[in-house]
């Protein structure tokens, strides 16, 4: 009789870990930044940039308005024309940039192909994560969606994580939670119980963890990594 | 010395003279609901169709949740995967027809050359619209551009007009409307004072006069035609 496979499931964050979402958003508010000057905003690039960082992070992303807010910090009076324009570049330059790495494909395919049921746990609006998800092409890959503001609770509660494992009718034990943050995705997936790996797609932005809730089991470059990690825990 | 113009400024509607609203509009509420369909909605694409016609028609086209309204109608739980599905294709699609006619552009130029100065009279969301002139490529040819979220009165009220011709120190008899709604175009510009120019792209589509306001000075069939009848008003 074939043994049965110790990990049976494996989740993945979508933001930093399926794509690259620090650098759309710096290239999305530098490209909004232009246009808006490009349609009569008289400002400095790099000073207008940086105020534009601190809206968003005081808002928060989900907030309809940063541009608004930018001109006001900037003591100009509200002016439709260069607000549009800073939507129209910002736009346009964020679906240029929802694009997966290049290994996030072909490691679901493998991930399939090896019979593990893929899920996706993540923070956010679900329309809105369910448009990332569409964009990148991958909305058909996961056996399971779980989104914060449609079960109720978010990362890193370990509720999320159970809602997760038990929606593959799995118990937490036979799961993998891959995603960046440590106080986010490996804290809340490590206290429900899940084998935790941390990906690090960006040396400069890795954090040190606070706690051993904290410390992943693992740390992988990339998402072909994954496979190898994977082979090594059954 | 030589004779001053009777006519010196040109108005013009942005939807369906300017660009084509109504096929984009269309094109994008089907590939909306293919979209829809692909994510999982069980439904009759033709039947689907008609039903967000008639909600975009009660909500407005500025409402955010056509979609949810949607599979409201159709009998099911609101499911953000489908609605994202939703969004996405109609989005894409919209970028994808928000093109100018073949004929705007090359006429705009030839008016400026002839020394006519240029204005757009628009009803709708002040952001909304510049985002329209934005991505058309349309932002830099206009000497004024009145929406009617700013001044706060809309086509067909005269005032809107009266406004405009005054935002280029015109009396409003020096003005020339072109439009493709009898009743929101050429009445409140002919009770204003203008010249009034219905442009009839698709004959389909035209309507009947409803009252003497509503007839137009002139029918021109695309906006090349525009310059032979500037020329003859001169």
């Amino acid at each position: 009789m074939k043994k049965e496979k110790r990990i049976k499931a494996v989740f993945f964050d979508i933001d930093n870990c399926l794509y690259d979402t620090s650098l759309q958003a710096e290239r999305a508010r530098k490209n909004a930044i232009k246009a808006m000057i490009n349609a009569g905003l008289a400002v400095d690039e790099k000073k207008a940039y940086a105020l534009l960082t601190k809206i968003v992070r005081k808002y928060g992303s989900n907030y309809g308005y940063h541009f608004d807010r930018l001109l006001e910090a900037l003591g100009f009076e509200r002016n439709p024309r260069i607000i549009a324009a800073g939507i129209v570049g910002y736009h346009t330059t964020k679906l240029a940039y929802l694009v997966p790495f290049p290994d996030t494909v072909p490691t679901l395919l493998q991930l399939r192909d090896m019979g593990y049921k893929l899920g996706i746990i993540t923070n956010g609006l679900a329309i809105k994560q369910w448009e990332k998800l569409i964009r990148l092409g991958l909305q058909h890959f996961f056996h399971s969606v779980i989104i914060s503001e449609e079960v109720g609770c978010e990362k890193p509660e370990r509720k999320i994580f159970e809602i997760a494992a038990k929606s593959l009718a799995e118990n937490p034990e036979k799961c993998v939670m891959v995603g960046d943050r440590l106080d986010i995705d490996i804290e809340g997936a490590k206290k429900a119980g899940m084998v935790t790996i941390q990906i690090v797609r960006s040396k400069k932005r890795a954090k040190k963890p606070k706690n051993e809730f904290q410390e992943p089991d693992f740390i992988i470059g990339n998402l072909k990594e994954l496979v190898d990690v994977l082979n090594s825990l059954q």
